[in-house]
């Protein structure tokens, strides 16, 4: 608290908001090098909006791991977190729409100073690369850039700031901890895994019947449609098999546990059940936080193409052909996508046992019934 | 230049950016006084940023006043001005899709910092004060909060440069003036008003006709329509009369000149006539920014009910209300609005003589023909 | 279902969607009438576009009201509603930005074929009419325009319809009787109101210790300060009496019981509770449907302005007044905003005893603690 | 037009919109095969609002290819035909954000009626790949979908009029045309090809200089960057090579001639003379629609992966990653992004002759000066 501050003291608006330190950080570059250009303000400021934004990002980030540390997470806790998850992706939501401002410089008012700029760049944003492994992009997924780990243009300190990250631990660790957890899976009796995969092959034995004995389907279609059954088979069949899920985990096409992953398929089937409902939530939050980070950098490699086109440099790749493959090799929680290819529809799915349905149930309610 | 800065000397992102003095322009109240919000972050972001978009209007608006200083605007700048409005309405349309993210904060997170800011308001934003007399809005049509005229607190320093904005001449200003010079309204034997009334009384009797001739329609509804074309035969006379607009003038309810706003109608009217087409992009431009700072007024008034409700201060007035009244109040370029009323169907419209037509031509175009 | 049709026959897209059907609907009037304009497809298109989300909207209200009907709501439902009434807010802040696209459309474009839909006219929409119902806009609160009743343009059947909204119980209704069932407002010696109003006197007596003893204020600060205390004060009991409460609800200026507006006051206050968690996010998609609803109405008014200007009609009124009208007036939920005024900071909210607390809480939750 | 139809019957909103008929399209298949499922309303009505807008864009994509029939633009259409391809733009944004209404249904609630559906599927939409037709995307760049032409879907009737497109001519085919026609590239003397070579040799050889001369990089750093400097040379010069480029259009690589190339660029750099003012914003549609369209196809494959995962079907290629590879294969305008990697700053750009100046100015400031 500085000297002579307290509740009752007032304050301005200007001083509080640090207008004139905020308003006296854009020094155009081309100005200082004698040659004024209008659109380098533009420029400037835009970069600046994401970083103040990208700190408000991290900002959330940080709390919600916070919550995730004692290795129990409080139910209010939970939907503190999704409201700030909800806020992370409506915010990723304006920079990507932020980026159409960008692009209403058009690549010859750029010439007028991209040339002062050299060698900035947006790779050297520290806050955008801390958001990374905060969400947990694996050191191991990333591309290269003309073979440069991606922390090399930042001082050895701020590379010890982004490598604490993985050591305490990520978004991704703590959810799959959180996930493996979860206490229903086999609990009083109930032992998820086996009713599901009994209902999984009742549902495909029915429906390869059904085919068969199709009026409408001639053989060539019922051939045809019962080979799809049985490639769904086969497909579940690898999927829930536990070594099989461990190779993909070694081969890094996997990032859940196999145990995670099975507390991920249990929510979704039963997400209406009262203590499902806000995990179900948060689940959702982090595709949509992924599929929206997703879309800045599909929209960014957009906007450097039509500002520079596709010119291959130097070290032979382009900046846009770099910037598009992140879009598709940089996602996160895919694993929670390959969620939906394990759904079964709900008429398909295990009635849960009486007991088990009240502890997943309110207090007030199970007490009721 | 700051010494040892040149062209070829290299510059990093984080100095470039001034990130680090960006950054550290965050100062929790609530953290400085003992009991750190953590919402309070958001707070101050949001409001940085509106500050940041804010000196890139006021850069764009600035830029596109000066270009009308000479009383002769080169039709090159006309383009360049129109880029930069289109810029200012899409950085006015991120403002107000980041009301959005300001109420991803619940009004009970709010109460956390809340009483620490007193009196700290958006009233107080110098900047959003300066685009508002840039754009022109007139200091008589503002409302008054409390009985305090709007500038009252802002240091005196900052009401002058508020005042020499109004003294320098506004963009309505200088808009008003360049209509006024448009040079095709009496031009080589050319009346624009005179063809303009005729076709409007021609058009009238004919519809007139066509409703008492119809076998469509019943005495009754015969009577009822063309009561509604002698209402709008009374209606295109008052405002095309220069004595009427001129009282208008005096009682605050128009805003541009007799003359500018019959250049005006002439360029919505011939707006495909190449030498018209960007004076009509550069006019809507002016009305889709005036929306866009009515959606904003709109939002925001919204977006403070729903935080802190509807509460009648000690004033006798909440601050949703007096929001509210000055999205509609404070528009600035309704007169552009207007002349929707006054426009006729382009099968009515008079067809320009050759000579003229040739005039707002290209000259290859003309040549050729 | 149709002769020949069953799950395993087969099914095109075209027939699926009844493509045919659909885009042999688009009958441009002024092609009929002898000259056709190119801008009335875009008009014809718009409008159906909004006619098939209101028939969605439609859709996802019926089915919310019909989780209420049963006087007890389960608790899966309720996430269920919050997911069906989040997909209506997103639907209608698409309507919102569809109103740009009309807008490409200038008023000259306009007028090529606008005399030839008289008397058509938006308020001719009975779906959107049905939406208003649902959501429980009251007849007694509409705007009359020209003096009639909204429902008069529709035949007999049609207003039977609209009347039967009413009997059988709108959102509104149904979410009142539902917030007046909460058990927890007075339960095993727990008095909610009564603790609510002993932390409320409670703070304002600290606040205004506080400013009493301060050092940072002057006299003249402490005594405008303890003065809005003080007002807060006659504020909160004005709101917090039945009477008051019950009177304003006769004069129309309330729509929720006052058993209803407390239960969504203790909801707000303790939503992080487990059991309110899902009441609360219902709540706020209320208060987002109906801000939605009005944004739509207050750009509506603007693109009429912009359309055909503000002519004065013969009936005496201008359709875009009457439309910016209805934006501030036929907002619905209005009450829940209100909640808003009756918060108090978390740090004074009154403990709720461990045995309600388990009452709120998870049953396996509770059970381990 | 109908018997008793005349300008002043009159029309009412449900009969002109077609309401009933539209309104009456939507067949739930679960329901008619006895299990109705509340979600397959949003999917039918999602479709058909898709389907109704793409009958707008093909309305207007066909009137903006019928101005460059007559091997002659007229100013007037180019204005109207920027106005069109605008209001596309906004379409296409709208389009990309319905897809996040699509989004609120979850991959479970899709199971509810996904198999009733089979096998109609997006591949049928006959308007989509009319529009794709329209705006040129070549036969030969198409992916195949399970070795099949995308045409195979539709009827015979139908295929003709995909392949009729192509034979009387795309909106790219009109383009390169129109371009090939600027009559300002050699004229009265002025060749811009030779003026714009030179400027770029001497802003090269410049560039080098300064390099070698300069104090602030070391002998490391000056070699690295003239190695940049030369390899620009080799860029531009085989860029400005007519033979290769036509070997880069028998390969399929380019879509413009050399010729349509190079006013592309002269349009560019002169942008701000006036008679290149509207075929510069005509050309940015063009690519701000290309940029639109492969916004849409990278977000509806990713709705897609959430919708059904990325399970590998029986062809041995997921809908999912067929649909994201034609995000970036389908792009249609890349040439004009191309230009961007061509153009130099404004400092450096060959100064037009007067007499030139004068032809691409309007007739009246010709005139004038």
């Amino acid at each position: 608290m500085s000297k002579g501050e307290g509740k009752y003291s007032t304050i301005h608006y200007q001083k509080y908001l640090q207008i004139e330190e905020l308003l006296s950080a854009q020094q155009l570059r081309s100005g200082a090098l004698g040659d004024p250009a209008h659109e380098e303000m533009l420029f400037i400021i835009v970069h600046q909006v994401y970083e103040l934004w990208f700190k408000q990002v991290i900002h959330e980030l940080e709390s919600v791991i916070e919550f995730f540390e004692d290795n129990e997470i409080i139910e209010s806790s939970l939907s503190v977190a999704i409201g700030r998850l909800n806020r992370v992706q409506k915010i990723l939501q304006l920079l990507v729409k932020q980026i159409g401002i960008m692009e209403t410089m058009t690549p010859l008012d750029f010439l007028d100073f991209r040339s002062y700029l050299f060698p900035a760049s947006g790779f050297q944003s520290f806050q955008f690369r801390a958001i990374e492994c905060l969400l947990g992009l694996p050191e191991e997924q990333r591309l290269t850039y003309f073979g440069q780990k991606y922390s090399s243009v930042f001082t050895k300190d701020k590379q010890k700031t982004l490598d604490d990250i993985y050591k305490k631990g990520t978004l991704l660790d703590k959810v799959n901890d959180w996930l493996e957890r979860t206490p229903f899976l086999n609990l009083d009796g109930f032992d998820f895994l086996e009713e599901y995969r009994g209902a999984l092959t009742a549902m495909l034995n029915k429906e390869t019947e059904a085919i068969m004995s199709s009026e409408y389907l001639t053989d060539k279609q019922k051939k045809m449609r019962s080979e799809m059954v049985g490639s769904s088979d086969t497909y579940f069949r690898s999927i829930l098999d536990e070594d099989t899920h461990n190779n993909l985990l070694k081969e890094n096409k996997k990032r859940l546990s196999y145990k995670a992953t099975v507390a991920a398929l249990f929510i979704n089937l039963y997400r209406e059940e009262p203590i499902l409902q806000l995990p179900f939530q948060f689940i959702t939050c982090l595709i949509d936080i992924d599929n929206e980070v997703t879309n800045w950098r599909h929209r960014h490699a957009q906007m450097v193409l039509r500002m520079i086109g596709n010119k291959i440099g130097t070290g032979g790749s382009s900046g846009h052909s770099y910037l598009a493959k992140t879009a598709s090799l940089h996602q996160i929680y895919t694993d929670f996508h390959g969620i939906s290819s394990l759904l079964i529809p709900r008429s398909e799915l295990p009635l849960l046992p009486d007991n088990i349905r009240d502890q997943l149930n309110f207090y007030f309610t199970a007490k009721k019934a």
